[in-house]
């Protein structure tokens, strides 16, 4: 087995931001999710019940938009994008403690957005943990991860289900 | 059962920053965690194998710092926190394709730093995966949670096994 | 008449972020005020009614509280502040066309809470303006000021009426 | 009468960052204003009278510069924009207690500058407050609005007189 | 000769945020300095001679203030710090195509502000570089480094003549 | 001698953001480097010597790369610029007690990366600073300056040696 390399480090092992300058400028998206599990309790805190609805998903759903604003002061090697559409969607799974966030990016530009749908999905599951902290500190995030992207030389790409 | 309610929203679910001026400065600290799941092959070109060590796992820990001191910006209802100390640690799990974030925040302040440990541990694991992206695209993020946590009124938490 | 002198300007008329490392700590707060002037049809679209709410108001308070931990990066010679408190609250008045923003700031701190709780109102106010912009360009934010302050050496203030 | 809906909402009321992905990158332009009302004094101490001109002005202007690039991460919806050009006025209107601060901001993208100026006039004058703050606490900041723009399917804006 | 070891960097070499959690909150102050070196037209063209005054330094000096603010986003284990006072002074060198920067930062707390003052000398020097780079572009920041501190259990320093 | 102007004030010598939005988008790059300047025994501390390598070298190059991203928060006239590519080098020079940081940026836009390579080289200097002040306080940097510019309409650029 040869061990792959990694793109985002030079021959010496280095980290670098990578030549994207060569690159169409192409239409991309990509969409990501993550899951809260968490008390039912806790979920019908945050999800309002049956009577009133708060702000609780409302300030999630914005934290991820913002986020993924800010992706490429996040993470290192992520290249500045000029986003073109974010959305997040928060729904509970129907019988399960559980919440699941889905984050959607898009651009016209010369790299993906993957990056910027992660951490759209992480920091709106992680503000939902914040609100509700509180009330129950087991919560916890997981498989966050990307669900599909299109757009870009590498082709589209739809996890496995 | 009383559904309970979320601290931060008021009495109508509108959400505040709430008041911790009353609240005495004490020395606070948590850790959190979160596995990046990944083919074993991803893990070698992230680690680096026997043979040379790159840059991959410091571009991790940093980024996860970072983002720590980026805590009260990217969660909208989190109070901005003077951080005394904070690490990154990154770990292969033996004979699984994961590897482990542990991340550890402290103060001295009026809040605990849950949200700094779980952001440095969750904006690690997704640089990981920015890094290894091009190799795996379906690297996953997952138990990203709080560990332990201690100082503070509402007391010391451990997770249970 | 002599012409007073600004605090943040040096006997060269030099810009400075002034010492304010001899002053107690004190507990402080500041509220601020803003009014968005519409059209009624634009208030209606804002508040949602009398059937549903939509998340207008709270795009709007939140951006206001997340603007107030931002004041010392956008007044250049503010200070940086631990905040423990904000809140914006965000009413119709009734029969005008217009919606009152209320923004409270709080610190224990060595200097005033007034710029963000300013920055706040302003940003609450901006943030309506852009989600109807689309249906009310001539929207106007007017009567941005501070309300009453109180802590630190200088007294309090209230505005007259 | 039907109420309108906001663009910047889903059909379900929730918030989004809309699709600009399918819009022409036209030249676009927005010029906003701001009036600062404060104390003859106050005036003088800002604009520095006959004799010496300190860095008031100076930094109330680049204040406001700055603010625009930063538009996008104060106003939850809007997309980061690559401005292509900002300015700030200031001017003390004769025979009034006022200064009127002029924004214009430019760009070629797909979508408009308004917030851009807004931005940056609301925090030109909000410097200006934070400088004079000490000697006039009661000034306000009123008339913030948009002046005109330019450029877009939407069309030309002059805001009437 | 042993080489001495980093305190930034744990036992295995790797870089960490050091704890400043025991540490007493004492009153500390560092003074950084730089010099901008350029083409004597150039020096004229940013002081602006005998006749009239540009905005150049004031430009230059808020740039360095609000850069001394922004060091813990910079500088990746710096400790985020809450500054009491910044200044910068720039003054032409008599006889020289040089210009001096000089920056102040002075906090009450756990860690120098060594960092947040060279930080300041800086970007205050780029800037100056910025606005004249059109005109000269072999223009140099040279001798970037710490004047004085004081403030800390490390003692006070001042750099030998 | 006619003193030149600089094209970053207006004709009242007002700091400004000039226009770009006439110029094509072409390929720019820009070479910077800085030096900095250590007692043997600090180089050795920060290279690793013969035997291990810690993180000093990485957290420099990525703290170089991170600040690059955000020069036009840095230096206030600057305009955004989507970065698409920057990598930053260190090597000590042989036989003096001097690192040698070279930063490379690169672009399609209207304007030039010149501020960008700067702010890279400038950062990435200070951080080795910061990781090596405990032990060796006189550290300086010197010589950061623009190696070398290519594309735009003002031609290209190589230090003279």
């Amino acid at each position: 087995m040869t061990t792959p390399t990694l793109t985002h480090l030079d021959e010496q092992g280095q980290a670098q931001m990578v030549d994207v300058g060569g690159k169409a400028a192409t239409r991309r998206r990509a969409v990501a999710e993550a899951f809260v599990i968490a008390q039912p309790e806790t979920i019908a805190a945050i999800t309002g019940g049956t009577l009133k609805k708060g702000d609780a998903l409302a300030v999630a759903r914005i934290a991820g938009i913002m986020a993924a604003k800010k992706t490429s002061e996040l993470i290192p090697l992520c290249h500045p994008i000029a986003l073109t559409k974010v959305t997040v969607e928060i729904e509970p799974v129907r019988d399960t403690g559980t919440l699941h966030v889905v984050a959607t990016a898009e651009t016209v530009g010369q790299t993906g957005v993957e990056m910027e749908a992660l951490t759209a999905a992480s920091v709106a599951a992680l503000t939902l943990y914040d609100m509700a902290k509180a009330i129950d500190r087991a919560m916890a995030v997981t498989d966050l991860r990307l669900v599909e992207k299109s757009g870009g030389k590498s082709g589209d790409y739809v996890r496995a289900p």
